[in-house]
């Protein structure tokens, strides 16, 4: 589904090609040091962002890190699909991509083996991989849009969201273009129960991901999927596994 | 070793970065179209060669292929070393690349993966090709020269061209820059045996590695390591390891 029209986007990619912002690879900070108040999370795939500064960060799978303000540009790409968010808008969400036209991964592992002092090298991989972007964005352009209902993208929307603790039906409700009751009443109808119910499933099944790869404690899953509070989330996990979060650990 | 002075090569380069020519990727012809007389062979890593008619080719590991003619640019990547021609002249010559500077083959099997419709794409990408040759000859540029005898260069030329049926010892003598006499001794002394004698083993041991895989028949192995008569060949390998060729095929 293309949400917003691309010509805007198309032109700042232009200038990006023609002289690529500063990248910064983002290295695995200690959990402990992750700020509760940044909503720190973990991606499955690829994340590159460009902050407000000009400065490109490129997050490689698995590096738990803080969340950023809003990005002029923030990707997300994995196995599964692709996100575009540019201004605050989606460009697209959670498309999946082809051995035809999703070349990003591997570019985005090339890039961050390079080391940083390889300015040229780093620059011209960091223009095909804009140039990958374009010719994703383009190839989205030209397929069917499938018809997919506000239900589906309102769960897209709490799938990429979920870990952030503030996040609120009003958000939700003004990213689909409804009021929350009838966001609310959607997502009974469709879904069996309200946002807040299916966004705390979420947060406990990707909380699970998390604890079943063996990498992170019950505290750090808890505070990388949303969780203020880390009891809250045993007692949540406890009723709705049957087990306590410390048992699935991989 | 680097052979000859990169200044002109470099410049080149600039000019390639700026404007990438057209790009071919070769895929595999039927074998017995290719033809004896153009020496057929084939490369265990990644070859990009620049051709005089100014067309840039790919030729991904294990796609069988005739040589073409002196080339301005001829890049051989592979696992074990990486070698580059340039103008007919080496500018480096199998030499180690490590995790740190060879990107080459990952960026060459992207840019085989990329449909020729996308031309921006692969553009970008053969600069940024380009650009990892100008990295990995700028490296070996400051690494001290090893210690390199007259023999072991004679001895990697003769690896680099077993596949020409017309390799005569009065060009390997040229290049190295001694007199054919000499270079017999030289081989005679560090080999214990003659210049002949030598790249028929280098042609066997290739022959084998081909027929070992399972995907050559014995007149192709022949064919594409320099053997202008099948007969000869399994006449060689017979003396040489006992057995005859069919016997080691995988």
């Amino acid at each position: 589904m293309n949400l917003v029209d691309g010509s805007d986007f198309y032109r700042r990619l232009e200038e990006w090609l023609a002289s690529p912002p500063p990248l910064t690879v983002v290295a695995e900070t200690e959990r402990s040091a992750l700020r509760a108040e940044f909503n720190p999370h973990v991606h499955a795939g690829w994340e590159l962002k460009l902050l407000g500064s000009g400065e490109l960060h490129l997050v490689p799978p698995g590096v738990a890190h803080e969340a950023t303000g809003l990005c002029p540009l923030s990707l997300e790409a994995g196995a599964g699909g692709m996100t575009l968010l540019f201004e605050g808008r989606f460009l697209f969400l959670n498309r999946p991509a082809g051995p035809r036209n999703n070349f990003l991964p591997e570019l985005f592992a090339l890039l961050a083996r390079i080391p940083a002092e390889e300015e040229r090298l780093r620059g011209q991989l960091l223009r095909a991989a804009f140039e990958a972007v374009r010719t994703l964005a383009r190839s989205f352009e030209s397929v069917p849009d499938a018809p997919e209902d506000r239900y589906t993208l309102a769960l897209d929307y709490l799938k990429r969201n979920y870990y952030k603790r503030e996040l609120g039906v009003e958000d939700l409700a003004a990213f689909i273009g409804v009021t929350p009751q009838y966001l609310n009443r959607l997502f009974r109808r469709n879904g069996g129960s309200g946002i807040r119910r299916q966004l705390i499933v979420i947060r406990l099944e990707k909380a699970r991901e998390l604890l079943e790869s063996g990498n992170y404690l019950v505290s750090d899953a808890a505070r990388l999927t949303g969780w203020s509070c880390p009891f809250y989330f045993c007692n949540s996990f406890k009723r709705h596994y049957g087990v306590p979060p410390v048992s699935v650990r991989g």
